[in-house]
């Protein structure tokens, strides 16, 4: 392994001047550092961050932690993603994405102990989630995209799930329907305790109960196959169905298809409404899909900075928010069948 | 800052007992580990990875180094990223994605001097790439996914674009198709210099011409509504076009919505193949389209193994290797109307 002297050999300096020209300490004349630079770079030498991170517990780096790489970076997540980097870089950090798999709370028990992050920002949480726990007990700081059961205490920001599923109900009672289904996240994210599938759907049974609508809901592989083999299912089982919510976006493009190919009008005979999407999947739909548009950059911007502040300023308060999704009323959804148009409150 | 005499006092222990249980030197009773486990969890104290990285050079992580994360990690990217995740935790490695922003070079440079990482991985790799010309002057092993322009030396994998243009345009003119054009990705990623655009263009152009059909190119921005645009304007200034070759996934759902609404059945008067895709992507489509899959997962396993053995064997030998797309046969291409159909060479 190469070393600072071997360095300043190369570089036909001291090892004094390799260091100044590292660390900034004292003026390095641009020439000399362009020879230190060449000289690192032929030797491999790698010093700096783990050099620095040693000497000042800082590394300026901040981990991403999700689970389930495989469930992908699609609409959601990518402008969350997207939002987080930049937030970091713009104070002067940088935002890696730290995929784990199967062993999910050993890997984040090595990160923490690595060293090499200055906190960390989780996504895919679980009503009970084991890595909250382990967290919980180390000094490294986090921020929770999503929340546990019993958040007391924990910094999180999170969609508002109520608030979008009354949004949703709101928009489709506007334009007449009374009979409206849930196609919701797999069986297994309900039975993992996957956070929106768990809250979605109490706030969708909470809430048509309220207005005395029957609560009709059905869960799926995230999947288009799944998602027709739901629907026909579905207007099989059920044909007085005129109203869909979805969240879950491969099976909506499933579940429209099947509608349309099994001889139901969109929107003219079933509306479906899409939520914890975006207008950009939307738009890969055609009829163009009405979504309500998960707030995904406010979110990642949010995370970051509940981070950052928490390593600057250990104490800082603890940041709690919730945000609901946002309706883009397009060309799924319409009034239901037989009723005359109202216009739906929360249409723009 | 904690320091490892202060975990050794919390956990009362003496300080090489706390090296022997980080670094299994010597062996330490399981309860002794968990005490020195606590100790570091309640000082905040993280040590290992640093120190281990300074004392070996080696810190078992790889990044995935990826521009414009704007562009998403949908289909193939995603299939890509999952299989060279699991590849790396297979060699005992960690592979994180390191998103750049506008200075890639700058940040390249940074990740690269920080010594974080054993070896990197490249994405998005353009035909003049000054972040190759940057690691071709350092130490630290790479692979590149996708190619300069001259390559020569240096370690890649890619998709093979000559061949699968090829099979895109055997199994169309298969299928009795003389008026093919190609929709594309955007002028700003042709200007850019990024390789699949450049490459399947001139593939596109060199094979058409051999077979003496007309060669008819457009770009498209990178969405649904672009795709609807451009779509519109060829069909109406070329109308005998009887098939169109995409490469670019959310535009190409906007055309096949445009050719559908403007009255052209698909594929009895259009056939629609998108190549560089996926069959998950192809699923989302109504009706579902015929793709040319990416060899994602090929290319992640494959890219990882390469910087892998290059980190272990620092003079092993440079893996350059070209996968074609596999063809998926699905509902959006069909005979070429008036022609009776063929059964087209390369369907299952």
């Amino acid at each position: 392994m190469a070393t600072m002297n071997d360095v300043a050999r190369l570089a036909g300096v001291s090892a004094s001047t390799v260091s100044y020209a590292l660390t900034g300490v004292r003026p390095v004349s641009e020439a000399t550092r362009e020879r230190v630079r060449v000289a690192m770079d032929q030797l491999g030498y790698r010093p700096n961050a783990l050099a620095r991170g040693l000497a000042s517990n800082r590394t300026r780096i901040l981990a991403l932690l999700f689970p389930a790489i495989e469930r992908g970076l699609g609409g959601t997540a990518l402008e969350f993603v997207t939002a987080a980097a930049e937030t970091a870089r713009e104070h002067g950090c940088h935002l890696v994405l730290w995929p784990t798999g199967d062993d999910e709370v050993g890997e984040t028990h090595e990160l923490v102990h690595q060293g090499l992050v200055d906190g960390l920002v989780v996504m895919e949480v679980k009503l009970d989630d084991p890595r909250v726990d382990l967290l919980r007990s180390t000094a490294t700081p986090f921020t929770l995209i999503g929340r546990t059961a019993r958040p007391d205490g924990l910094p999180y920001c999170d969609i508002d799930f109520e608030l979008t599923v009354r949004g949703a109900l709101d928009h489709l009672s506007g334009l007449g329907h009374e009979h409206i289904a849930l196609l919701s996240h797999s069986e297994a994210s309900l039975a993992a305790g996957y956070g929106p599938t768990v809250r979605v759907q109490k706030a969708f049974e909470q809430q048509t109960s309220e207005r005395g609508l029957p609560a009709l809901v059905r869960h799926c592989d995230e999947s288009a196959d799944a998602g027709r083999a739901v629907a026909a299912d579905l207007f099989r089982t059920h044909p007085e169905v005129t109203a869909l919510v979805t969240m879950n976006d491969d099976a909506t493009f499933g579940a429209v298809a099947e509608i349309v190919e099994g001889g139901r009008d969109v929107p003219g005979e079933v509306s479906v409404l899409s939520v914890v999407s975006s207008p950009r999947v939307g738009a890969l739909s055609h009829p163009r899909l009405t979504t309500m548009a998960a707030p995904g950059a406010e979110l990642g911007r949010l995370g970051v900075e509940s981070v950052i502040t928490r390593v600057e300023q250990g104490d800082s308060p603890v940041v709690r928010e919730l945000i609901p999704c946002r309706l883009d009323a397009q060309a799924t959804t319409g009034p239901a069948p037989g009723t005359h148009a109202h216009t739906p409150p929360g249409t723009p």
